[in-house]
């Protein structure tokens, strides 16, 4: 069997790649990753979020290839059982594809007006108030979670494919300065000391800066 | 056990709706609808994209509270494995996601600017070109898998959640008078006529007009 390919774009901007990339992380899968150069115009459409679709994270595995972020994590779910990528409590992994889904489908002004950018640090960022309602939301997701489970992760004492979904989310709240209540920073301090966090941001800062292109045209 | 309860919202306007409830008819739960009203200021927004995610329609069953269309899917299929939500086989199932990924976090065009509306009927209606090109999308996906799996559904000879997931498409290419190909009508006509989809139309037909401010505020 080949080894498995990860498909992914930039580290330092691409949200679904880090989500997807983590999920591989965390299920414990050997694989290579396939870096999809900035200048590719399906990548670049994809980034300014001109797409039809997301495709892009990709994974190829035992002749498969699937696409989209929260079927690669169900996918990662099946090949590796023991992962805990879903939690093993029914109504817990319920609640989890619940909130996955929530930040698959939702948060579009988080997302257009707050963009990953792992490198870059905007103190004082003003949050306009579609966006802030997403915050409130994700804070309410994150309480929610913590309070039924226990912590550090979203689901208790391991992180699963909801922390994955919601890592860029920390990354955002990081560098855009965005207030929220103090679980929900030691939420982020706990994301971001994940071995697979820190590597993926030690990446993202050595990318090149070439497509900082992508920024400007927002 | 308490039987189970459906939350939708509008059965003419609500595209997540109706997909969430051909589910539960494709799974043969049994389950009771609870109709959210229109002026409800949470559905509302929902219905006008305005909500920081979407949290209707949402399934309780056995004590458990599931929202987010897709983890209802993924519910059913643990609790009614016979059903047949998602293809037995790894590789299809693994595809069958994917798309479903697809249309759950894409298709924003072809979302806002035909917003479903099963009673009415446009011919001639002008699709922009960002709507076009989510339809040229939809229908690439539609003919893989046609071609793939031999139809009528999208994974084969019965209903899966794929169809779900596009059933809402199907009902704005008649609503919009969308040109698409052949295969691609043949398999609208299969969704039409599936007793399920028969039932929802009816109803949405006799839905009071009560919202059609909704669309006034578009």
């Amino acid at each position: 069997m080949a080894k498995a390919v990860l498909t992914i774009s930039s580290k330092n901007y691409g949200a679904w790649a880090l989500r997807g990339w983590l999920m591989c992380r965390l299920a414990k899968l050997d694989f290579d990753e396939h870096v999809i150069p900035p200048d590719d115009p399906a990548m670049k459409a994809e980034m300014l979020l001109l797409s039809a679709s997301m495709r892009v994270p990709s994974l190829d595995h035992d002749g498969i290839h699937v696409w989209d972020t929260l079927a690669i994590g169900e996918y990662l779910h099946e090949i590796k059982p023991k992962a805990g990528l879903l939690p093993a409590d029914r109504k817990a992994r319920a609640h989890c594809r619940a909130i996955c889904g929530e930040m698959h489908s939702g948060f579009s002004a988080l997302r257009s007006s707050l963009p990953m950018n792992i490198k870059a640090h905007f103190p004082g960022f003003k949050v306009w108030s579609r966006a802030q309602a997403d915050i409130d939301r994700i804070e309410a997701i994150w309480n929610e979670c913590l309070d039924t489970y226990g912590g550090p992760y979203l689901f208790g004492d391991k992180p699963c494919i909801a922390d994955a979904m919601f890592a860029p989310v920390v990354t955002r709240f990081i560098t855009y300065d965005v207030a929220i209540d103090l679980p929900c920073v030691a939420y982020c301090e706990t994301i971001m000391a994940l071995p697979a966090m820190k590597e993926w941001v030690a990446a993202a800062e050595e990318e090149p800066d070439e497509i900082d292109e992508l920024d400007a045209e927002f």
